[in-house]
Formats: structure tokens, sequence, C-alpha cells
């Protein structure tokens, strides 16, 4: 079978060009390729020659693609979202682990027993709910029942979500938060989901829960954060995102011990490609075999 | 059914009492008890009325109540070793994710996003060896797999471990090294298992390894993981347990970015009742169905 010619623009990164060849492609020019993987900005889009079949972005939102009218419907079109959740679940289940063991107390003051093993929780045997369970939540559900925690996907719709144990409704929340452990937010940031976590549903949620949020910053009342926590409502809060990022080199979370905040690096850009690399080669894989691509775009939607 | 006479003693602990109440116990005297679940040290261990017919220890090493003669063989002996299992395991996965994810430079350098999102690194797709794959190891392959790793599961035997991808036997790992991505101890302290992490096996592993010990702390040679850790010839180490304990308040490790230390409280002496209770629950209903019980101790064996 002859090898599929892919091009790997706008640069041959070293890590997609060792995957495509591993899963049976040849690397060639834009101008010979069946296939594109792009790895450029919006605004360094090529024309595209009629011979690609299949165009493979490496971002999981492709608004801005979309707002350079770069997309057609003359071909497949794929984003990374299936890749992006498995590394965003892994993300929100290490913030929700350092925080019950007590990770930031650890590296903050040196073998501080007496404080940290009356403080060190166990996620197995908790209830943990995913709030805006997609494709984050179906990747986080199974690696929480794995440590043996109990998964309550919530989302808009009540859809089935593979892994959790029970689904719920994003409109039934106010009667919920009281009967979580701990609450990972995955939901996307609109008018619905913003300040989702404020005054009330921090009061309702017991006093030994975490919340993780991996999602976007304004999903949570950052104020009303820092008086649930600096008044004992919760037990600690583990924020990949902020609202604005950064926050604030006097903002009052920072000088909390039981706040864990990462710069936003879920899924970090910088080992981007080396880890789209098994993904690339994946869909390269189905592309060859004529099965359904993973991640494929539908292009009459808006992203 | 009359519900089973169960003792708690020296104190009737909350977390206990609730348990064995919700599982149908009840919950009396220890010269009215058909059980006894006994919380308190091997020396004020008490005389058991022949109508005992099960002792629950709370602890997993039981060398202590064998010391002070405490066992017979007139009745069933339980220990804890199954339930310690899963706390040290999630424990376990904690410092793995944390180093990981780099949750300890993220407390330390707020939102030196720059330098964070370039060390970020994923267990998914990443081979993770568990050295002395017993208890800890069955429960925590299952929790490695669901985050997308490939599990080594290494033994003394190389009997089989239940989740693990393969298991290895431990005189092979002088050759196997350098084909883990990342390596968690969780072997027992002896004069084989003394420094198995040296000098040699830290030049073997790759630049990218995190190492990761929830065992005993003399697994470690720790002047030898200094230096690989300041020579970059791993990326990092986070450990539960060191030697001695606590280390130094000038000791070397303590300064370095790249290391986590958490002060042995994988399984923490204080919620132990709390989070025991599930577990001698369990063992109840197993009693009372006349079922077999976890962690049954053979009075034979030196533990």
């Amino acid at each position: 079978m002859t090898p599929v010619a892919v091009a790997v623009e706008p640069v041959r990164d070293e890590h997609l060009v060792a995957a495509i060849e591993g899963a049976g492609g040849r690397i060639v020019g834009l101008d010979d390729a069946r296939v594109l993987v792009w790895i450029g900005p919006p605004g360094e889009f090529p024309e595209l020659p009629d011979a690609v079949e299949w165009v493979a972005l490496k971002t999981a939102g492709i608004e801005d693609f979309v707002a350079a009218d770069v997309l057609d419907d003359r071909r497949i079109w794929t984003n990374a979202s299936g890749f992006y959740a498995e590394n965003v679940a892994e993300h929100a289940l290490a913030l929700l682990l350092a925080g019950l063991r007590q990770i930031n107390t650890a590296v903050l003051r040196h073998w501080d027993k007496e404080r940290i093993d009356t403080a060190v929780r166990s996620l197995h045997g908790s209830t943990v709910a995913i709030v805006g369970a997609g494709g984050i939540g179906a990747s986080l559900a199974p690696r929480l029942r794995a440590c043996g925690a109990r998964v309550v996907a919530v989302n808009r719709s009540g859809r089935e979500v593979p892994g959790a144990h029970e689904v719920r409704r994003s409109d039934e929340l106010d009667q919920l938060w009281g009967t979580f452990d701990h609450v990972v937010l995955a939901a996307p940031s609109t008018p619905e989901t913003r300040h989702m976590i404020n005054a009330e549903s921090l009061a309702a949620l017991p006093a030994h829960a975490w919340v993780v949020n991996v999602a976007r910053g304004p999903l949570v009342d950052e104020e009303a954060l820092h008086r649930a926590l600096v008044d004992g409502q919760i037990a600690g809060a583990a924020l990949d995102v902020t609202d604005p990022e950064p926050p604030a080199d006097d903002h009052p979370l920072w000088s909390l011990p039981n706040v864990i905040i990462t710069p936003h690096v879920a899924n970090p850009a910088s080992g981007l490609t080396r880890e789209l690399a098994p993904w690339v080669a994946e869909n390269l894989r189905r592309f060859v075999a004529d099965e359904e691509l993973l991640s494929v775009v539908t292009t009459n939607r808006d992203y």
C-alpha cells in the first residue's frame, strides 16, 4: 500500500513527523499532500490544493480559524478536542488529589506532620461532581471511578456520560450542592455558567469540600470563594484558571494556605506537538483504514 | 435477626460506632461481645472472653501485636492491610501527578507560566513501574491504568498483579530502569531493597523520570538522589518517607524545587477510624453473612 502523503506545516515538527511516519505516513510538501497537519496560527493558513482531503488542526476551540474563514466543506477538518480532554482531565485529577492529600501545605511547611496528618482526606469513598460533563467529564469519570470515588456528572441535558455513576441536569444544581463531597468545574464559560460557584453554592457545599476549576475563570465568584475559604465553609480550592489571568500579585487568594493555583497549564502549549503526536497517528491510521476520524469538525456550526 | 454484639475498645470511637450500627451491629462491653474492634496499642490489649470470635486490629503491619504475644488461634484475627493499600496507593498517585503537573512549582512560584508550561508532563501515555507490587501495587495499578499509563509491576516472584500490563521479577531490575518513565516504590524495607534507588539506577532512568516513594526511606540513597536531581539525571522525586524521618532541617533535598516531601501521611493516623469505618462495616456484614472476612491474619506467620 502506498504511504499516505502528509504535510506538516508551517514547520516539520519532529514529534509529529515521527508519529506520522510510524503510522505509515510519508512527509511531503503541501502541493503533494492528501493530508495537512497545521500547527500554525489561523492568519498564516495557506491556500489549499484540491488534493487535500483532510486538515488536522491542533487546537480544541477553533473559533479563531472560523473567524479567519479558513474552514470549507470540501474536505474533512478535525480539531483536537478529544485529545485535550485527556490532558485536562488528568490535570483536574492532579489538582483534586493535591488538595485532598495536602501537597500544597507539605511544599510550604516542611514536615508539619501534625497539621498535615489531620488535614489529609481521601478521594476513595467520596462523591465527586463533574459540572459541565462533556469530553473532559468523559475522560475524568473513569479516572475518578478507578480511585474509588462515586461520580455524579452534571450537564444541561442530563445525557449519559460514560463512566459516571449518575447524571443530573444542571438546572437541578441548587438542590445538589450539599450532596457532593467535591466539585470539578469543566463547563464552558457562558452567561448561564458565570459565577455558578457563588456565596449560595459555597454555603451549600460541605466543609470538607474541595472545588477544582479546569474550565474558565468566570465560573467562580472569586470574592465569594475567598470569603468561604476564610470562613471555613469549604476545605479548599484548586484552580487552573482565574478571572482575570493571571490574578493580581496582591490577590487575596494567593495568601491562603488551602488554595492551589496553576497557571492555566492543564493543556500546556509547550508540550503540545509531543502530546498531540499519538493522536494524529491514530487519526492517520483511521484515515488509511477508511474509518471515521476522531474530532471531526462540523463546518456548519460555529465551532 | 439478633444484632451482632460488638465491643469497640479502648474508646468507643464515633466513626466506628456509627459504621457498626449502620451495618447491623450493636455496641456492647467486652464481656458481652462476639466481636472486638481494638484501636488501642498492643500493651493495653485486654484478656479476651471465650465468646469473642473475631478481633479486628486497626493496623496493617501487626508485628507489635505479635511481639506482645496477643494473637491466638482460638478465633479470627484481621488486620487492615487491604484498607491501607487503597490509601497509600491514592497518595502515591497524588504525589506522581503533583510532580508531573508541577503543583510544587506552582505553589512556590506564583503564575510562573513560562517555567511551568514547559515542565508539565502527562501521566497518560507513560510507562510506570510499581516496584514491590503487593497490595499497594494491586490498588495502584488500576488507578494508573485508568489514567492512561502502562503499568509494569515488579515483585520478587514475578507473580501476577491485577491491573498491571506486565509483571517483571525484581532480579531483572538492573536491565529495566531505562525502560520506565516513572517509578513508584512500594516494597518493604529489607537488606535486599536498601538503596535500590542509587547512583546506578538513577543514571539508568530517563531524564524526564519522577521517582515516588511511599514505602520506606531506606529504599532510596538520598545522597545519590540529591546528586541526580542537581545534575538533571531525573526530573524529580516525591517522597512520603525519608531516612531518617523527618529529614534534618538543613537537608539539601528541602531546597530543591523538583522535590515534594510529605510527612509520612500516605495513611494518616488522625483520620484512621473515620477511614477505617466502612472497612469494618464491610467485614461485619461478611461476619453476619458467614462469608470470608477481609485481611484475615494467619497466626502461624510472623506478620
